[in-house]
């Protein structure tokens, strides 16, 4: 095999630009975003330093190419959700959606929701908080009060922190297995399909 | 046990340990455990670098400080839990434990669960890893095969995420909060009072 210092110069800038976000990812699950240094990536890699910042200037430019692309989906699930009808409807929406972008990247809804360093960089960007605040109404909206938010908050971590595909036999499965706790924490019923999801 | 901070003016060894370990926990919530150094909380405090060296030679040593207590009083709800009769009684009396760590320190418990860089130092430490994984068979149990750990997780997770004392009128409150979400989530009855807990 060639080296990796080979391979990146020979790969396009595009596959050289998503290999620093891909191993960002499994070093942030590691040592947190707030314990990566560009350096460690570039190590991880075989990449001299130079060629990180040929992509990213800094780790806050890293972060947000790699949260940006999650955020998005959250925020479509929001739109999605927000477009049902009755509380329930959105709430069983919001949940379905949720779980189904943390079978699929798992790693980055583990970063999203679970990194304290991640959570100080996603507040201070205010279209991000606005989505997430409106990904929390939507469940909080079933429970009237600060019940609502308790419940919301335990469902969205409950998710994050259990969509481990080392324990599933398949995505179906999983997504099934978060759906279901979830309702359940948050007292939705099973709802009668309707249309498929 | 813990220990409630005694008077900080007084500036006695044991003291100036607790503030150590407090402005510690606090920047960990923020920064993460990687992605703080004792520069940093030499800082916060206007102490010298020398002064924290005197109590703590690394931040692993201020980390093992941090997270030993509240590891030890997981242990003793975990041994409780196992003399418990039965698979449900068992799972009970382990959520309602957790639970109520999570409400008296919602900080040691969210940095114990979600910081990555703190995960990967507790899984250096055989002893506690074994705690850990009692905790989790603990709930397992309710469910035969892999979803019994996927539900396990989604438990501990969710109140871990959820332990917010901002929302809560006060911490009976939260605690029943925390305790009905994890049972609903894990499919337990509300069992009839028996003993006071």
């Amino acid at each position: 095999m060639m080296s990796a210092v080979a391979v990146a110069s020979t790969g396009s800038p595009a596959d050289t630009r998503q290999r620093l976000i891909d191993a960002a990812i499994a070093l942030f699950i590691r040592h947190s975003f707030a314990g990566t240094s560009l350096q460690m990536i570039a190590d991880e890699l075989g990449f001299t330093k130079a060629a990180i910042y040929h992509h990213f200037r800094t780790r806050e430019q890293l972060l947000t190419a790699i949260l940006e692309p999650i955020i998005n989906r959250v925020a479509a699930v929001v739109e999605d959700a927000e477009q049902q009808r009755g509380v329930h409807a959105r709430a069983e929406r919001m949940i379905n959606g949720y779980a189904r972008l943390a079978v699929e990247s798992p790693m980055l809804v583990s970063v999203l929701a679970a990194d304290p360093s991640v959570h100080t960089v996603l507040k201070a960007n205010r279209e991000w908080t606005h989505i997430i605040s409106r990904q929390m109404v939507l469940l909080a909206d079933v429970h009237p009060g600060p019940e609502g938010f308790i419940r919301a908050q335990f469902v969205f971590a409950g998710i994050a922190g259990s969509a481990d595909p080392k324990r599933a036999a398949d995505d179906e499965w999983l997504h099934a297995q978060l759906l279901d706790a979830g309702r359940k924490a948050l007292g939705l019923r099973t709802p009668r399909r309707t249309s498929p999801q």
